[in-house]
Parts: structure tokens; C-alpha cells; sequence
């Protein structure tokens, strides 16, 4: 029970956090939200610091049930599989209507720099995502499907890179352009 | 005269924005570095977003004046000016201790989906990028220097959303691998 109310003022938080920010959504937003008082919330995070922090957890594991089907699904090649895991994306930001972003993403562009324990958290969330990506690469490389030419951590880092600015991109374009590019330069492009 | 003060409030206020964000900068914060008050602020600016929007246009030719010799340089090859051109940035950022990344993109995360004027903007200021990438690569292609196969507007777009992700990750990674690896992969394999 204890952890379905976490959870939800996790939810109801983050579903501002991720629209709005970290810093410019208030607690008193998040309360509201979660329709839970203070005390509540303070029963389960320390701070507000602790809330932003274990979001990062919250949206990691969430976003790992959605694609665990593809990335399992061991019928498909390697490459296909991350093709998968890319469009599932798109899909879903095609349906929130091409806004928000990568909540990972947008609290490293906005506290990476300024909040060390963030910095380390969501690094070790990007890392984890790279070192993924670069799993899938080798198993491509070992298998045939991708050049000998390309350095599977270095691609892994970019492909990341290219895949966190596409997101701001579409924030800019209000439109599917950016992932379409995204999806095509580093399947048809880059791996091909 | 006024011009100066103008762009001294600019100057002042934006470091700030730079690294804290939009709104997590309040104008108190803005006079006082700018050493300015509020009245002075009014004159030129009717508002906070007012300023916001001005600072994009403040961003973009400061910086387009600091590599203008980098890209006027006609005795370097197109794809040379190119990678003069982010190896400036590269430096920059250096200088900067891997902190703030891009003014342009950090605006589009926090704002893009929010306000519409920002979008506008901030939109048109990531197409000029792209178009001046894709005259380069296109001016490449004519030389010989380029693949036939690379599409020069999908790959222009797809350069800016790896630069864009690639500050991203500098924050969370807080050294200079981020901008080592985009500048690695973009000209060492994807224009190779």
C-alpha cells in the first residue's frame, strides 16, 4: 500500500516535472496533483531533491517494462531490435503530441551542471543506456549485420547523443521531422 | 549610448539564464548582476519574455561574429570549415569547465513545448544552423568531397541533433568525451 502511494505521487509529480521542469513546478503542484498533503509526501521523500532523484529511477524502470517485449524478442536481429526500441519512442511521442522529451534528458540539461547528485544519477542513467546500445552493436558486429569499421562504445555514446538532441529538436519543430531523421540517418546511414 | 545599456542587461542577464535556466531566473536576479533598475530594465524590455526572446537573438550573433572567420576562411575545404567550426565550440565549452551547453538548445528543452513565441524563435535559429550545415555539406558534395549517397538537409539535421544531445551528455559526463565522441563520429565516420 505504502509503495502505491509513492508511486503515484511519483506519477502524478512527474507527469508535471516532465512537462514543466524540475525547478519551476512547485511542491504545492505536485501535492495538488497527487491530492495527498504535505505530511504525506514528506513521509516518503525527505526533500524535494530526494522526489527529483528517485523520478530518475521512476521513469528508468517505467520506460524499461514498455520496451522490455522488443529488446527480448530474440527472433529479431540485433539491429532490428534497436530499430524497435527507437520507434516505440517515436510512438509514443507521436501520441503525447511532440512535447516533453526525454525526462533523463531534460533534467541533465537542466541540472547536470548545477546539482552533483543528479549529475551522478542521470549519468549513470545515460551510461546504462549507452552500454545497452552498445551490447546490441557488438552482438551485430559478431554476428555480421554491422561494419567491423565502427567502434561499438563510441557509436553506442553517439547514437545517444544524436537520439537526446532529436528530442529537443522536435520540442523546436512541434512535428515527427526530427525523430523521422533520427530513425533513418542512424538506421539507413550510420549502421547501414 | 541606450544600445550599450541594452546590451549590457543582455550581456549580465543571459550568463545567468545560461546556466540556471529562464525561469528558475528571476528579473531581481538580472537587475542585480546587471547592476540596473527596474525601470532601466522597462525601457528596453516590456517583459521577462521579452528579454528571453531578445537574449536568442543576442546568442546567435555573438556567436556567429566569434566563428565568422573560422567559416569566411575560403582556403579550408567546406568539410575543414565545418569541423573548425564545432572544434571553436569544443574549445569553448572547454574554457567554460563543460558547464551551461547551448543557450539556443537549453531554451528550446525548457520552453519549445511550452511557449509558443520561443518556439517561433528558437525554431527559426536551429533551421539557420541547419541550412548553413547543409550549404557546407552540399558545397562538399560539389567538390567531390562528400558521399553521393548523403543527403545533405536530413544530414545537416541529424549533425545538430548529435551536437545538441552531445552538450546533453557533457553535463552529466562533466568532461570533454561527449564533444570528443561527436566530433570523432561526425567527421572521422558518418562524412567519411
Amino acid at each position: 500500500m505504502s509503495s502505491t502511494i509513492r508511486e503515484h505521487i511519483l506519477s502524478c509529480g512527474g507527469r508535471i516535472i516532465h512537462h514543466k521542469g524540475f525547478t519551476a513546478t512547485g511542491l504545492q503542484e505536485i501535492l495538488q496533483a497527487a491530492e495527498v498533503p504535505k505530511g504525506s509526501f514528506y513521509f516518503y521523500f525527505k526533500s524535494k531533491e530526494e522526489f527529483g532523484l528517485a523520478l530518475v529511477d521512476y521513469y528508468q524502470a517505467w520506460f524499461a517494462e514498455q520496451v522490455r517485449p522488443i529488446l527480448k524478442d530474440e527472433t529479431r536481429p540485433p539491429l532490428d531490435r534497436l530499430a524497435g526500441f527507437f520507434l516505440w519512442f517515436q510512438h509514443y511521442f507521436e501520441q503525447e503530441g511532440f512535447i516533453k522529451g526525454c525526462p533523463i534528458g531534460n533534467l541533465t540539461q537542466e541540472l547536470g551542471d548545477i546539482n552533483p547528485a543528479f549529475r551522478e544519477k542521470l549519468k549513470a542513467s545515460l551510461d546504462g543506456l549507452i552500454s545497452f546500445i552498445a551490447r546490441l552493436l557488438q552482438e551485430a558486429k559478431d554476428q555480421g549485420h554491422l561494419s567491423a569499421r565502427l567502434e561499438t562504445e563510441a557509436t553506442a555514446r553517439f547514437i545517444i547523443s544524436a537520439w537526446q538532441g532529436s528530442l529537443i529538436r522536435m520540442k523546436a519543430v512541434a512535428g515527427p521531422e526530427p525523430l523521422d531523421t533520427f530513425q533513418t540517418m542512424t538506421f539507413e546511414v550510420l549502421l547501414a
